[in-house]
């Protein structure tokens, strides 16, 4: 198969190209039952060709349920691959973390096999062979690797994601790579190391954002590579989720926070590392670090995914450095991104999730950590996967990889979202959450847009009380102060009130829910 | 005040002897409100006269309530010394960890305002200011901490423990030093680091359990030093929990495990270090590898306390090195050392607790960790601190520091353990725990005298099957498969059934063991 002039300006290793191939030729690399790894992370640098040829393939040849794959992806890959592939009932086993109704659908009704992990610690219990212990030497079938460009050596220069990439390539036999020629090519925006086992493992000795300590590229034995495909299209990514009233005053209460914090010297003036998950209400609050002026220069940014609004903060000025394992730009903000790349370039790194997400660096560099979750309970635990404790919505994420080792905790949350009858149908502040994914021993601060908790050493019951007063929403205040008055009632007179609890009862504002439409319950 | 030979010969610092003073003079320093910090981990290395002073001086003048103290100390101290506080209501205030029935009482009656911590995110939350929120500076009043002996410099050679002596010392304005002359000096036993702050904190350059990064002693300001005071009997420790059937039944269980692992190439054949908590199953396990013969030879220990048990795995021969923040030998197991000191000293390191527990090296090391939870779930969650939810036992400890970062998350308990009426009544294995420290994101294995359950790598409901199949006790697996079964039933039908649960009956077996003595119900 020929080259073409773009993609030979891409490959800079001769031998590459004479593995050229057609996606719809490599079916045979994945018979039933393969253990697959692609590249990939929150919508982003994720393996386009060869994902949609064997779709195509099930498809065409009624394979539905007969071509099924375990497959690992650093987190969620594209809808049009994945959640295709889940409609056509082809995946047995996923993790560790997924976006797609689709692919949602078949976990939630048994047929995908799904579990959540740290992102840090996925790639680190994959080369433990955790998610292979039925394999000959715990090994992976085949992975599937975007590619931006490749170096002289053969190594693997990602696109806009690096993810569980350079494990997924440490653990599997074969190697496909797609070189995306309808991106630009994103040589120099990332930092690569690969995962040493036990007891042979080093530190990162990363001391700030900016730190270098790994590769441009992915190292990969080229003898591995059994086929290299050109990838035609770009990244399918979604518009971002606008700002709204309500998110808006969430961050207004937790810029006065951070403010709060550098007055009373318990913060330096250019902040700490940021950590910002995704969605509106963190679009919002990085918004606000845009407009704070002068109150918020020289910041950094330490975090799993950058949006549109970081490129808001780089324009500001007031942004020095961001890095991440993965940019997950709109289609507006990556021409706006490529547009101005010299710009952004230079204040730009890219690193495997297993160090943007690892503990070891987040606790030293003291970040400030803010995720939303589904539910919040009054002790200060969450619940960031599961509503109604049981129906999975994306995964954990990295969540409590900042949560627990950030300097600063934060739990940022609407106090109520509507339900189908009742505009505050559900509460965001319940008695127990019906799921947990963050203990209370994790959370410093929770912040709606009621106001904000600051639990920071505050005993369980101080806790329940500011977290009532300050965050939840007046239609819900008397029912979580009744809860907790008659908890404390019940238990200290037991002798068992260091945590009060109505244990028998503690749902049952969800199954008024449940039953109802509302957690509006009339009594306990 | 003349000094005692003794003394002298501890205390190398000539400027500390014109310091010397009575503990029952130094009452003035603690005025009502004060913020303490007690050196301390595990009832050993806790400041003895001060305390008592203190004590005697509430109950003579009877001022029972009237001088109250935010109490702060690394773990736990004597019972003759804080449980005696807690009895005089003078604990306003308690963190993050404590044992004894007093004080457990004054927690969960309202008394004391208590909060557990993980033992290496306490240090740090407490140079960050965290628990000082209120206070000028962010600062202890006073730090009382025993030392073995003083350096030239007038540094502190802690005795059997460090705990989180070094940032109490930190944060304190000023610090009284009680030089215990009733046990040897622990000279050359510590690797101490002070806690830069973010962003200058540095990495942990420790590569394996033998390495020095400190200096062996606490470095202080001489002029924090208000008093020195001579402490004159030991530590008043325990002896220890008997192994009995069921744990030696568990250790079989977790030994055989090891030995699979190291078979199938995931684990070296000296194993990586090893953490082992407190009690009778530790115990068991740690006895298990001292009788492992030629099996497990060049074991290293990387763990937060050392137990007799462990003296048992030095005369093995098996054990190259041990480090924690701890020592917690009962009376016969601290004369046993102090006889043999050449014998097992140099194999030995204590550290702070900020390090013993830091998740940079227990994720760097690739440590096998290994706990007691007070119940598992189905779907391995784990309840390590609350009965009922509500009545707090001792703490979270370190518990998830070593369960979150261990190469092997192993927690291991009985099937069962009795009530009052019944023999089993009580299930170790809960369709939903009441209290959840650790998440299903943090377990390998649960291990119980019944069997091993290995969940690396399922999904939810498939380590829910395999949990109740190997772990729960006969009388509870009917019971326990029957919700699952229902669980399943009613979510996949819903299209909820990632995790699935009966949410609204999920306490049902806690709530017949409140009313009726047994978690045995009859149906659901």
């Amino acid at each position: 198969m020929a080259a073409s002039a773009l993609l030979k300006s891409r490959v800079r290793r001769p031998s590459y190209l004479n593995k050229l191939a057609k996606a719809e030729d490599l079916i045979d690399f994945f018979p039933h039952g393969s253990y697959i790894g692609w590249s990939g992370f929150t919508g982003v640098g994720y393996p386009k060709k060869v994902p949609t040829a064997l779709a195509d393939h099930v498809e065409k040849n009624q394979l539905e349920g007969k071509l099924k794959y375990t497959l690992f992806v650093g987190a969620s890959s594209g809808a049009e691959t994945e959640n295709r592939w889940a409609r056509l009932n082809m995946i047995e086993r996923r993790s560790p973390h997924q976006v797609g109704k689709e692919i949602a659908k078949g976990i939630n009704n048994g047929q995908i096999k799904f579990f959540d992990k740290h992102l840090s610690m996925f790639p680190s219990d994959l080369v433990y062979g955790w998610y292979t212990l039925d394999k000959p030497k715990n090994r992976l079938d085949v992975a599937v690797i975007e590619a931006s460009a490749i170096t002289e050596d053969g190594g693997i220069i990602p696109g806009a994601s690096v993810g569980a990439s350079p494990e997924l390539v440490q653990m599997a036999d074969k190697v496909i790579i797609e070189v995306n020629t309808a991106s630009p090519s994103f040589e120099g925006l990332h930092d690569i190391v690969m995962s040493d086992l036990p007891p042979a493992r080093k530190p990162y000795l990363i001391m700030a954002p900016e730190d270098r300590i790994g590769t441009p590229h992915i190292p990969i034995d080229p003898e591995k590579v059994v086929a290299v495909v050109e990838s035609d299209y770009p990244d399918q990514t979604q518009p971002n989720a606008p700002e709204d009233e309500g998110s808006q005053a969430i961050a207004t209460n937790l810029i006065e926070f951070l403010k709060h914090e550098v007055n009373h010297g318990r913060l330096p003036k250019n902040l700490l590392p940021i950590q910002s998950g995704i969605g509106n209400i963190a679009n919002a609050v990085v918004g606000g670090l845009s407009k704070g002026g002068a109150d918020f220069t020289n910041l950094k940014v330490w975090t799993e995914v950058l949006q549109d609004s970081f490129l808001d903060l780089f324009d500001s000025g007031n942004l020095d450095f961001a890095t991440a394992t993965s940019i997950r730009f709109s289609p507006d903000g990556f021409k706006r991104f490529y547009d101005n790349w010299e710009r952004y370039a230079g204040k730009l790194l890219l690193r495997s999730q297993q160090v943007s997400n690892s503990p070891e660096i987040i606790r030293r560099l003291g970040c400030i950590g803010m995720n939303t979750p589904v539910e919040v309970d009054i002790y200060a635990h969450a619940n960031s996967t599961c509503v109604m404790g049981s129906r999975m919505l994306n995964g954990l994420g990295g969540s409590a990889d900042f949560l627990r080792n950030s300097k600063y905790s934060i739990m940022h949350t609407p106090s109520t979202r509507p339900s189908k009858v009742d505009p505050t149908g559900v509460s965001c502040i319940v008695p127990f959450c019906t799921h947990i994914d963050q203990t209370e021993h994790d959370l410093d601060v929770v912040v709606t847009e009621q106001g904000l908790a600051d639990v920071r050493g505050l005993s369980p019951r101080e806790r329940a009380r500011v977290i009532i007063n300050k965050c939840s929403h007046p239609d819900y205040k008397p029912i979580l102060t009744d809860y907790l008055d008659r908890a404390e009632f019940e238990c200290l007179k037991k002798g068992m009130g260091h945590e009060p609890h109505l244990l028998f009862q503690a749902f049952k504002m969800h199954q008024n829910l449940q039953e109802k439409g509302t957690m509006k319950i009339d009594s306990w």
